[in-house]
């Protein structure tokens, strides 16, 4: 997606040890009008395909999450990544390797939330490795729903995780493939 | 604001130790068109104001957060909780105490997402001890930016935030101020 690309060249800041960071506009400052713009392009993506429930992780891909569930007349599902005192219930669980953060999570859904009834769309903000994303599928096939796909906002292509995914068999749209982050600072998209 | 007070009313849960569960809708699934609702009714409650900056924190302010700003044609800053590899440069910084967590966070927002030329919303699901709002004004005054209000989902109007926050003079709007919660799970709001 072209809009995102731009973006990601304009303010995106490539640092030491592959990080791309895109907080001025995705990930801790978010700019929902671009939001919209994504929103629309997962919708072009996946249309037809009866989604009625988007799941994502907490916290950068809620907003993404909430702005794309208004193009498909759903609810969100945001996946939690500690088991607060407020959410009891029978759960839907799983651990995910978070190489940013430097630990293991429990991700956790409460299992009313999700059924055979629904037709999931997973959204997230950053595919790297793919342990987030590979999460919330095990969730989402634990509950019983079916898996429509997985749209993600940046993808970093020279990690693991989108083949994985896709060898899985999963329906995977990434916004802006990110293959190579070069010395001076450009980036290099898949095309 | 009756449209909320009703789906509380229908879908929230009274537990016990005056826990008000909303996780239907609000904050864990997430209903958008609802958001979407309180989203206008936020801009007509701060409209002619100038905001130009929402502030939330993760998680689950992120969502109406984004909806409302979209309402106000601005961008969303997320105060995080704990400081990821990610997260560098000069940094504003304040402790909150959360009691459903049952620990204090270092909350932390950017500098650069906010200064002397912004007029700030901050957005939030809850308001209870008023513990995290504090947090984020503080924020808000360290960083030199106007604060305009504050604009909350649901109050407990119980606890001591909302008249904490009132009694400080900040412009403060809850969609839905829960006054009490019965032993038979029936729910009192403010008129």
């Amino acid at each position: 997606m072209k809009l995102l690309e731009d973006r990601i060249r304009e303010e995106g800041v490539v640092k030491d040890g592959d990080v791309l960071k895109v907080d001025m506009f995705l990930n801790h400052q978010m700019d929902v009008a671009l939001f919209r713009e994504m929103a629309k392009e997962w919708k072009r993506l996946f249309d037809g395909e009866g989604v009625n429930k988007i799941l994502t992780i907490e916290a950068s891909g809620i907003g993404i999450a909430c702005i794309a569930a208004e193009e498909f007349g759903c609810k969100v599902v945001f996946a939690k990544k500690t088991q607060g005192k407020n959410l009891d219930g029978e759960l839907l669980t799983t651990q995910i390797t978070s190489f940013t953060k430097g630990r293991v999570f429990d991700v956790i859904v409460a299992k009313k939330f999700l059924g055979p009834e629904d037709r999931v769309l997973i959204i997230d903000d950053f595919l790297a490795n793919g342990c987030a994303l590979e999460g919330l599928i095990s969730i989402v096939r634990d509950s019983g729903a079916t898996l429509v796909g997985c749209g993600i906002a940046v993808e970093k292509g020279f990690q693991v995780g989108g083949k994985k995914i896709r060898d899985m068999g999963v329906h995977l749209e990434s916004l802006a493939i990110v293959d190579k982050m070069n010395a001076d600072g450009s980036i290099t998209f898949r095309q």
